[in-house]
């Protein structure tokens, strides 16, 4: 912190006390994580809130200051503001523009000049104490240094001259610029060192859709058997997906599938010849290829019918040109025919009777699984795990979609991204962690980019409130949420039973309150038949090939592929979309309509215009809503009482907003307003 | 953690892993202070709750224990349970017997017989896997020690016995408790070290009554002159102040007081002679004394109207013969008659003239008073006031009321109180803290055995609610507070306005809502009037002398002695009431009726007898209210449906309760009930 030294009393402007929270204390610093644990994180773009709440005895002004250094070593000090009068709640705002490691620190002080100056202005006023008063005045411009305190000083001092022309002297703004680049500031404290990793934007931002390679080109024939669809296939569907908007596309596991105990259609305990199987029962038998070789294997193997590895890396390839990253499902599981079964049987549980054991909920049997056991050579087999996705970034890939990260230890996780993090600083990974709240939180802490989360089982306008808050707020400084709005195994309720309009209702929201959002290839198609009694489709593609006819569904308009097209665009077009801690809920009197909003000042977009985007949503698809919203229009960065233009990226209507506006949201034709507000645009 | 070894997997039993959170992670311990700068503070008799967040991958039994090490360094073990069935929240509750720092730690490992056995239950019943799961059993069995595990091994490997009889020998209670002295628990992991600063109860429990010496026994000439009441004249009310069953009497400052700017009557800035000024106004010149002798003096005199040290350290003897603690006033400020303005002025604030500052929030001006400066010479002037508190406490003082500490620096408490308490464990400070909340929470933390809350200015039942259960759970872990009803700064309006039933109301929720409660003298009689437009009392104590009839005002029933003597019983009699952290608030269907309650398990009281008081209260003092209380009865420790006698403390009555039940609480009878639930008792 830059500070105005004089010989006097250094000793107090640089007190040493024996408290552990110093002269001034400066607690609670935000972004941390919970115990502080691991660095907070965040991704290149984000406006990341600094805060820290800093109080002392007495009334004289504070001043607080953020220190910090980025990862090339060039330190920068923004001034903090009180969030609010009496709150004690400091922050400043800054837009990390490097990925790396992040090093800050807050300093507090007493800020002699500004505590003199109100005290001046109000005793000179009621004639008070002048000498005396300037006298002070002069004694703190004397630990400044350069003609602008001497003159002042000079001024001051002068009792020639009248008390209101000295105040003037005192209240210059080039005297207040002088004294902003220096401050004259005592008992100066400054907090620990905190640090914040700082991941490229994909880390946290982008628009996801995942197919299953095989489906892509797969063909029934005549006889009812099937041909896969391959990488050459699949790649034919790249440009489906990028004119949709997306940018990243996650495939499912592309390794060999277990024979063993293979599950049939419907998750049947028997499968029929020609059954494609699980991908994710890992690890398949010898088996003959596309090209005639004989191929087998696990991690790092690819399944025999959808090519070679040289046909991934082409595919992988084509994506990239598309716009298009991969990212690799990685599902630490094993079927029964995996090479490690015979070549580790340490990295699994094995019984007294010398088998190993296989998944289980007794009396329930998953004899098509056998989980790894990580405490019986946990060096090897983390070593082996680095080993794979270290294989696979050498194909390419720079995602990984983890699955089922709960069902293994935390320090695994822990160990297995820093060391991958070290590496491969842009490497990006994303938690399937549908578990309780602790495992939840803790994997994204300890590591993970991005996480899954609750959003699927979120669906009133409370739940949602509730929860979209929470990930602003509370979980925002290291969980960045990926809300997909289906998974092969999350066909939810409510869109089972609620049509179309809740295919875009959900959509809607997934696509604006979060920078990362999902979608799984079929969405589009409503697919919303559910396998009966559970949560998942019907003839899930998890066990078979489907042949979907994305062009004659565009043809008829029973697609919501332009919805998906217009969301994506709405958010490449703007960047408040982009960040997670912006989103604001406001008011209806419907308690189906949900409001939120999501702001960016002009200094933080890339053409330097404020940005914000307004969504009000009918959550219930079944009904017509007619009701006011109420805004807080201090959120918009808009004075209360404005009256502002809107435009609905949905329909393109144009409306003029103000505090209380009305609306009707018609379920059965567009339950969802995306409202850009036109900052500055003729009303 | 007692652990049953075996050879073979001993490395996983006690696995080192490279994460920070261990094996098993365990987070969010509990009693700690916010950011586990200091020690969480407790007191002898308290039931705490040990807690943490305890979770694992996969579906295996956990096993939690605290391990908990006396100041004596006997350590003991407490087998945790997990609050609510997939909380991942697991909690022990232990009552500190001693004085002194305990420490502890959270172990967790994986509870192998627990998960073998239910595992074994399941499939047995399915007729599963049967020799192999008794196989499991045998090699658990082998890792335990002694006779009871060698039987069970060799029944539960012999084929030739049923399946059913083997599966009984392993349920076998004498085997359950052999593993319960002696677990079979793998992936043992242990938390840090916490500690956990134990004091004397009355640290946080205690019934304080303030008092001003002067004004007991202070007398009114017919010349209008008054006067002084001495340690001597007040030494005859401490039998009347015990009898109202107070155990802590407060004394305001006893110290010599200023005579330039002194202030007169109502906070008149100019003082007639024979007006005594504020004792808050430290510091005198010197002046004779009853017995001739000139004295002076700041902080470390007494007072020449008051008498001698010699008559305090008898009236301190004295009051210890009622079981009533003087608690002394520090107030660090000075009159500019105090010596240390002449001897230590680099102990204030000098301004360029050469005088020292005076308070001020200009344009006004304080000249009674001269704030200390503990940045000019902080060891000097911590030196000093480390002596002053030695000499009281030499003169048998082992309780300090603190004035305004949150107008001096955090470090310097914290420095003063840990130096204190390594010398005299038994001491304890009040802060009057009537701040915001970073500085009042922070000076508990840092050292306070108590605290004065926001308690004056919650009055509504929903603001009652929502303090009282804050106190009780959010900073329950290091703040005491002590719930004064009135002080001579705070009459508030609810008392102005509310009439008798206002002043019953306050000082029965202060009595039973927490353990530490208070009241300055004249709330008995009902001292309701203001000074305009101020929260105080006219003619305010602080400025002049009070003499209050107290045996007039009982004959003629205008006084609440009787009601504050049965509040003193009712806390003496109820150990429930005696703990902070057990309040739970209930329902009722009126906004004026506040309904909680406290339960002490039978294990936790001195008799051995579970105890439970539920409190009613009519918070509108102005109306007669009829409503259904509701009641969580688990609360209580009782079940739902239960019906259970209840005795109201106020009036005698005695009821028949359950769930629901229907109450009128008239505010111009009583508007409290305070009902003793009577466990056992016929109905």
């Amino acid at each position: 912190m830059p500070v105005a030294a004089s010989a006097d009393s250094s000793a107090a402007r640089h007190a040493r006390t024996p408290g552990r929270l110093g002269r001034i204390p400066i607690r609670d610093l935000r972004p941390r994580q919970a115990e502080n644990l691991w660095a907070a994180n965040s991704y290149v773009g984000e406006v990341v809130p600094f805060e820290a709440t800093v109080f002392r005895e007495g009334h004289d002004v504070l001043y607080v200051a953020l220190q910090l250094t980025d990862p090339s070593g060039t330190s920068t000090t923004h001034l903090m503001r009180e969030i609010a009068k009496g709150s004690d709640r400091w922050r400043a705002e800054v837009q990390p523009d490097a990925t790396g490691l992040w090093r800050w620190r807050i300093g507090a002080a007493s800020d002699d000049w500004a505590t003199w100056l109100h005290t001046a202005e109000v005793k000179i006023a009621a004639d008070q104490d002048v000498e005396v008063v300037f006298a002070m005045g002069v004694e703190l411009l004397r630990r400044g240094t350069g003609k602008v305190f001497a003159d002042a000083a000079l001024a001051l001092a002068d009792s020639g001259l009248g008390a209101a022309a000295r105040l003037r002297v005192a209240q210059d703004p080039r005297l207040a610029t002088a004294i902003a680049a220096a401050p004259l500031l005592s008992l100066v404290t400054e907090s620990d060192e905190q640090t914040l990793r700082v991941e490229r934007a994909r880390a946290a931002v982008g628009s996801w859709y995942e197919f299953f390679p095989r489906s892509e080109g797969a063909k029934r024939l005549k006889s009812g058997k099937w041909t896969s669809g391959t990488f050459r296939t699949a790649a034919k569907r790249l440009p489906g997906v990028a004119a949709m908007g997306f940018d990243v596309l996650y495939l499912p596991p592309i390794h060999p599938i277990g024979v063993a105990y293979r599950k049939g259609p419907n998750n049947s305990p028997t499968a029929a010849p020609g059954d494609p199987g699980s991908p994710w029962a890992i690890g398949g038998p010898l088996a003959d290829g596309p090209d005639g070789q004989k191929r087998a294997g696990g991690h790092d193997a690819v399944h025999p019918d959808l090519g070679t590895l040289a046909d991934f890396r082409a595919f992988v390839k084509e994506a990239g040109k598309h716009g298009l990253e991969i990212a690799l499902d990685l599902a630490l599981q094993c079927s029964p025919d995996h090479p490690w079964v015979t070549e580790h049987p340490e990295w699994f549980t094995s019984r007294p009777d010398g088998t190993i054991a296989y998944a289980e909920n007794p009396p329930k049997k998953y004899q098509d699984i056998y989980p790894l056991n990580f405490d019986r050579d946990p060096e090897g087999l983390s070593a082996e795990v680095l080993r794979i996705v270290e294989h696979w970034i050498a194909q390419g890939v720079n995602i990984f979609r983890v699955d089922n990260p709960h069902t293994k230890p935390l320090w695994f996780w822990e160990w297995l991204l820093a060391r991958v993090a070290e590496r491969h600083p842009d490497v990006v990974f994303l938690a399937e962690a549908f578990t309780r709240p602790p495992m939840l939180t803790a994997l994204a802490e300890a590591g993970f980019q991005q996480s899954y989360t609750y959003f699927t089982w979120r669906n009133t306008k409370a739940e949602l409130e509730e929860f979209l808050t929470g990930l602003a707020t509370e979980t925002a400084d290291f969980l960045h949420p990926n809300l997909f709005v289906n998974t092969p195994d999350i066909l939810t309720e409510y869109l089972q039973f609620g049509g179309p309009a809740a295919y875009k209702v959900r959509a809607a929201i997934a696509a604006t309150a979060s920078p990362s959002w999902g979608v799984y290839a079929g969405y589009e198609l409503f697919e919303d038949v559910a396998r009966p009694g559970s949560e998942e489709n019907i003839d899930n593609e998890k066990y078979e090939y489907k042949s979907r006819d994305w062009a004659e569904a565009e043809r008829t308009g029973r697609s919501l592929a332009p919805y998906l097209t217009m969301l994506n665009r709405v958010r490449r077009d703007h960047p408040a979309l982009l960040q997670l801690r912006n989103l604001r809920t406001h008011w209806s009197d419907d308690d189906a309509v949900l409001v939120y909003s999501k702001h960016l000042p002009a200094g933080f977009t890339p053409r330097k215009r404020p940005d914000g985007v307004i969504v009000v949503a009918n959550v219930d698809p079944h009904s017509v809503r007619e009701t006011m919203v109420h805004l807080d229009l201090a959120a918009l960065g808009l004075e209360p009482g404005t009256n502002f233009a809107v435009r609905d990226e949905v329909t393109g209507q144009r409306w003029t907003w103000t505090d209380s506006n009305f609306v009707r949201l018609d379920a059965f034709t567009e339950p969802v307003h995306l409202l850009s507000v036109e900052y500055g645009a003729k009303r």
